[in-house]
């Protein structure tokens, strides 16, 4: 009966997703509301999971030779103001610092929404000739945007991120960076958090700010909406110009270099929620969860039970499985729903390879659900219904943003993006009739 | 040649400490400047001697039971105001955001300058049985201080940080705490960064804004100046009164929890900066250096001498030493000074050694620095000459505040700490006559 009062306080998906969505986050214990609207408390077991991605993505980035800076969370307006393209989207949404202490100031400063502009201002300081390039650096921060809605980890006013900021001497390798850090989310997504993805590109409409391309991985959520999981971004030499950063070729000469930018948020962890959460509340990929086995003793009473309890609990932490004891008084009612028997003989190894299984099958679901809810369409009206409730339409596209903004109009989607991976499903756009370019795919976004 | 020019670019330190320390900071590439005053940027050398740092406290605050979260880094000027003290000392100090995108907000929010008053409120939430206690939270974040003099690590006026915050059942449960984690402070100062510090108690001249108590560990710099290295906070209920805070206890009582506070920032760099280096620059103790061993291969055009060279530094990372190699074509001359031979055999348990020789050295030449440049004093007198070059002076004090204003008018210097380990040198308080409570140490301050 706990139990069942327990499952009762969390709202049903199928009745409402998004309230159940809230209910998880809060009832999970992830997060908290603090005074300020859209400014989460990111408590205790929800940091944890963000500090298993940052373990896991550093030690990567660290590998493939990024280094680990801090800027300031400041940015003076007329900084923010050197790339046109960059300041017109993102000034809207920055909070303002008007006065230090008791003084005005005489310029004011935004919060950082994003730092290609401190980075900028750093390089040009740094970076002299070709021998200082690339410049692999990330950063590890939170940024702010002055959000008019928000929602636990999909649209933070403050939010906790990391952003990778690299410069290189040529536009080649400027670009195959861009394309191996959105490699390097992707697989993350898929073998970390047994999240399917669709690596693309986004349409000029809805890429960054600033940016000549950027590179997206989409995942479907339960409710088959989208989640953009984390892009990354091609910006050719235009901030460096805009910068009048140069550096001094092996030819002699003063060259721009080559830009990319890429980032993750805590929005991954809201995808995980959404991907593989249940009625019963939070579930977790193993490789990703805080926790990966809780031991919990039955008739604790009995004598030689809680030594044996500890004993399992240790041989599993010393095989490096992220275990926890309850020796709470609670009913069992509570703390176990189903059941399964292990010999205690290589019990570490069983548990593993039950961890592995847990994560492959979280995995096959995820696919399942997005090839389920993954179409063919020929006409807008096919996209419009197809995804009235959520789902993701294939469709081909002339390219041009006239027929975006109709499809927007007309079948309430936006491009998600343009697959790496093309199908050829039609020769015309069905928005115009005029000849394809590519095959899109439409969808309902968070 | 080379090598001279490259040690010429640096300061003496006799000539001019100041200087000297900010040469280092920037020509070893730990820190560059942004266009606003006081907001520095981490570079990766910098950065990832802060990450050792972060690294070997969060294990040691993980295993003591703590657990990490983020808190929003705005503050609303009303919960700012709610405990008196505390936004007395802070408020003149406070950035302010006025402007969300383009509208005016209702209120203004400050950036957190500590958070004491986020946690409580937070705490307001999830402390409601003496079941929910102890809370032991972490918080690994930046905090900003609009000051009016910065200089690199010592004074920023955003700096990276941790900040504790605790709440007890009792108080005896909080002291203990307090304590606790400044001797986490000190053992790791003194263990991992080789710097030898004085444990003590702040006079309430010195404590923190709002705390009731404050402990410090307090370090003597090369120049004989003193640098407070962390402090513990003990606060008894008075912010938990403030803001409501209570929890039902055993007895089915409404009480209020007992709270701590505790910090160490980026200053931990520049004291140790302060204390190893030397007029050749950057000096780290081998336990928080990122590099720990550079391999730098003498005649690379000989045939086998690169992998010879490439097959060490595999060897020495595989010993868990953090190794680098030096394969540019700069002369030796940059490279090496002296050298010493050490046979390819146990290789690793050799370096091993030596690191921990060099380790052992520095704290040994840094504790005698502290010990020649601390002095028993009788006289105010004996305290402003003693001091005027820096030193500490160990002078009995009565306990009144009023003794202690007259010691930095007559001596210019400021009380350090009252030291957990006590001496009797003298019975009366020299600046009054009056019977003495405590010794003190008195010195200058960063």
């Amino acid at each position: 009966m706990a139990k069942d009062k327990k499952v009762e306080q969390i709202t049903d998906m199928d009745v409402d997703f998004a309230q159940w969505f809230t209910d998880v986050c809060t009832k999970a214990e992830l997060i908290d509301y603090s005074s300020i609207k859209g400014m989460y408390i990111m408590r205790p077991y929800g940091y944890a999971i963000w500090e298993n991605i940052q373990h896991i993505l550093d030690a990567e980035f660290k590998a493939l030779g990024h280094e680990n800076v801090y800027l300031p969370m400041l940015i003076p307006e007329s900084l923010l103001q050197k790339e046109k393209d960059h300041v017109e989207g993102f000034a809207p949404e920055c909070a303002w610092v008007t006065y230090g202490g008791s003084d005005k100031l005489e310029e004011r400063y935004c919060i950082r929404p994003t730092s290609e502009t401190l980075f900028c201002e750093h390089y040009k300081n740094v970076i002299h000739s070709w021998r200082d390039l690339p410049k692999l650096y990330n950063q590890w921060c939170s940024v702010l945007r002055w959000e008019k809605t928000s929602r636990p980890f999909l649209r933070h006013r403050e939010f906790l991120w990391q952003e990778g900021h690299t410069m290189h001497e040529s536009e080649e390798e400027a670009r195959a960076e861009t394309q191996r850090m959105l490699n390097v989310y992707a697989d993350f997504m898929e073998n970390t958090l047994a999240m399917p993805v669709i690596r693309g590109r986004k349409t000029d409409k809805e890429k960054f700010n600033g940016a000549e391309e950027t590179y997206t991985v989409e995942c479907m959520m339960h409710d088959h909406k989208a989640l953009q999981g984390g892009t990354s971004h091609y910006f050719g030499d235009g901030f460096a110009k805009a910068f009048d950063i140069t550096y001094t070729g092996k030819d002699n000469q003063l060259h721009h270099p080559y830009q990319t930018s890429w980032g993750v948020s805590v929005r991954m962890i809201g995808g995980i929620i959404m991907t593989h959460g249940d009625n019963s509340g939070l579930v977790l990929p193993p490789k990703i969860a805080p926790t990966q086995v809780i031991v919990v003793p039955v008739a604790m009473h009995k004598e030689g039970v809680r030594e044996a309890a500890e004993k399992l609990l240790e041989t599993l932490k010393n095989a490096g499985i992220r275990a926890g004891i309850d020796l709470s008084d609670q009913s069992m009612g509570w703390k176990a729903a189903q059941k399964l028997t292990l010999p205690l003989e290589n019990i570490a190894d069983s548990v593993k390879a039950l961890l592995d299984e847990v994560q492959k099958e979280l995995y096959a679901k995820a696919l399942k659900n997005l090839q389920d809810n993954t179409f063919d369409a020929h006409s807008v009206e096919e996209v419009r219904d197809g995804c009235a409730n959520g789902g993701f339409a294939r469709m081909m596209w002339c390219g041009d943003e006239a027929c975006e903004v109709k499809m927007k109009e007309q079948a309430g989607v936006t491009s998600r993006c343009i697959p790496f991976e093309q199908q050829h499903i039609g020769d015309v756009c069905p928005v115009c009739g005029k000849p394809a370019k590519h095959m899109v795919i439409w969808g309902i976004a968070y």
